[in-house]
């Protein structure tokens, strides 16, 4: 078989064959091919699509370009969830302890925050102890005892999407719903899912601009997994906002006890339990959603899922004091309140300028390699539709320094839009694709 | 600039700017961007494709890539011809001298032969002494004295082309009517040329299979032509069958020499003169065709012609005696006549692969650095129409050995079909773009 043949094939908009998309996931991981015919075709598959045969071909290639994970010691469907990353997004700390705690068998790996949005495994470190590098074999004898773990993807899963996902990522490819599909699913797959609850993000803080896109996507995902044999639900969610009003790691895990606690109500229980219900509905705990959204509620009421967030920090390294005492968590040396210095309606929030505003304080990184400062980040005091009088606090920030502070202040007080005229609500939830 | 968000502006099918478009050239020769970002644009623009002006800013930024030539010492409209190339194609050997003899200032830069097409540098260099290494400022002394001059490329120029013409290949990026466009008028505009004519083979033989890509090419270029504010005439021209009866090195020079001496008819004249009309029209020695179709007649009946290559052969150090003493090429060792061994009509003649039957010869190169048999080749006694009786000789085959000469007829045998059926009169040109 010849690359360039292949290259053309897609070029003059024809689908490939099995053997073609194997070759192609065999050459980038065997690196037989240049880096500058490998980009050419992403380029053309990017413009010319693929269709659903060859999406579900390509996301199974992937899927076998390394390790795939043998759970089957583990009992009962292995539903995993993806979040394609936002702003104050910790569905994750919400429904992972949750759904375990109704007998979901949870093996969750997480990855890191980048830039604008976080990553689950920064939010757990943040727990004094904490560990998130658990070998395969302990991860697996875990969840048969406690039901639940937490964890980093081990190396060897799915390098041809590590290496691809690097190329799309300086050639312009990273838009493109089946490339995007496949990265998705084969990680996925070869992390052991049997079913997969993807939470896909739409607007202003997300890589989806508008919900047709997000949809597409979404339709993307359902297509492939058909094609494959697979479940997969999507949930098109909205993020021109952020989701919970802590942003930043400690101050996340926080917003999450407090919702196990069943202290707090709002966007990200909503989006939490709207997942999780899926999760539990895949995974066959429950019959339906309304049934999967009792039994979380339940447990939310009878402190269960919080008992079982208890047993998953303290297995896995980490202090379970936490949860009854915050200030145990790394503190902030600076601190800061963001002050309205009009009236109105908080008419909009830029979600994606709150992710920089909280980049600023330290809580995120720049580069794959920067430090992260667990107690920094944001409180929201307002979210959209909020009334605003002049002197109320918008928005409190935790830094390193009170320097910083005071920027990242600045960043949010340009991102929070404070107008006379009401907002018209908007939806969270836009769409539930099956 | 970002090549980055380039790359994503032509993936969108949005229209590059004049900065955008001569960043990449400028990346592309200063080597600042990886081929892999480079590849990408490519096939999206190879798929996407580029507007009339976008085009033009290409050809532009390309020709400017490295090295312009400055011909203003050398007087009159310098006129160039392009071929896209072809089997048994040699109009440049009967046209260039033809037209300088009426006066149009001829400095053309020729191509070496590859694959199952011939070059004129290696057909001339058949005749013993002739030089195609020749510095710029003596060939334009050279014109100036004698009016032609027929040379390889200077090193300097159009590194661009040199750059992306290697990295097409190996990408599926060469079939893109704006980059082939902008690669061929470059090269042309960088050798000094005020005006083009391009000879747009199609057929079986040729890059472009069918008359409408092919004219779908030559709208491109006139187009780009426009937008540059230069003038190219392009002909679509057929290349089902060689344009020629003889294909090799120094059989191709006779042939030429033929011609000029008014002894041969047919298809190969009948293309050299008309492209080298239109030559004359651009170059203000006619005022239409029809005027200079009778001058280019003339100089055939009158032999200007043929005293023009004689002195351009002389000039560059070969030995004129040529034209009258074939015997002064060199020979072939063997040699063997192809017999019918059917009668009928010659149906069609595949030639592509008589193309390949005269490169198994040795006439041609594999590859790059190959060497090449100046005597070796083909002399085609039948075309496409002509009447066959068994035993009638249908081609001559000319290498280094018999074994050679057999495999070629082989090849020929399989290549010349013949039917009771007489084929349907193929048009030669089938349009003029201007």
């Amino acid at each position: 078989m010849n690359f360039a043949d292949i290259i053309i094939k897609k070029k003059n908009n024809c689908e490939l064959t099995k053997e073609e998309i194997e070759y192609f996931v065999d050459s980038v991981v065997k690196k037989t091919v240049p880096d500058y015919q490998i980009s050419a075709l992403l380029m053309a598959i990017a413009i010319n699509s693929m269709s659903d045969r060859e999406t579900a071909e390509l996301t199974k290639a992937m899927t076998c370009s390394g390790n795939v994970l043998d759970l089957s010691d583990i009992k009962g469907i292995k539903t995993d969830k993806h979040s394609t990353g936002g702003v104050g997004d910790t569905t994750t700390l919400v429904l992972a302890p949750l759904t375990a705690s109704l007998g979901l068998p949870v093996i969750k790996m997480s990855g890191r925050g980048l830039g604008h949005t976080g990553g689950t495994l920064d939010k757990l470190e943040s727990i004094p102890g904490f560990s998130v590098s658990i070998p395969i074999d302990r991860a697996i004898e875990q969840v048969n005892k406690k039901g639940i773990v937490i964890m980093g993807q081990t190396e060897d899963l799915d390098p041809a999407d590590k290496y691809l996902y690097a190329l799309r990522d300086v050639t312009g490819t990273v838009e493109s719903l089946p490339l995007i599909a496949s990265s998705i699913m084969s990680k996925k797959l070869a992390a052991g899912a049997d079913a997969i609850v993807l939470d896909v993000k739409t607007g202003k803080g997300a890589f989806m601009k508008n919900v047709e896109d997000a949809v597409r996507l979404a339709d993307t995902m359902i297509r492939t997994a058909k094609a494959m044999d697979r479940k997969v639900t999507a949930l098109v969610t909205d993020m021109n906002e952020p989701l919970g009003l802590n942003i930043g790691n400690s101050l996340e895990v926080i917003e999450a006890i407090e919702i196990l606690k069943n202290r707090r109500e709002g966007r990200l229980k909503e989006v939490s339990l709207a997942l999780g219900a899926e999760m539990l509905v895949l995974g066959r705990i429950a019959e339906n959603t309304e049934e999967a959204m009792a039994l979380l509620e339940r447990n939310i009421a009878n402190g269960k899922g919080l008992e079982k967030l208890g047993e998953l920090i303290e297995i896995q390294g980490g202090d379970p004091k936490v949860i009854n005492d915050y200030s145990l968590f790394p503190q902030p040396k600076a601190e800061y309140e963001l002050e309205a210095e009009e009236e109105g309606y908080v008419y909009s929030i830029n979600c994606y300028d709150i992710g920089r505003a909280s980049l600023n304080t330290g809580a995120g990184r720049a580069a794959k390699e920067s430090p992260i400062d667990y107690s920094a980040g944001i409180i929201m005091h307002k979210k959209v539709g909020d009334t605003v009088k002049k002197g109320d606090v918008i928005a409190e920030v935790f830094s390193a320094n009170i320097e910083k502070c005071i920027v990242s202040a600045e960043i949010i007080k340009n991102a929070v839009v404070i107008s006379s005229e009401r907002p018209e609500k908007r939806k969270l939830i836009y769409e539930v694709l099956r």
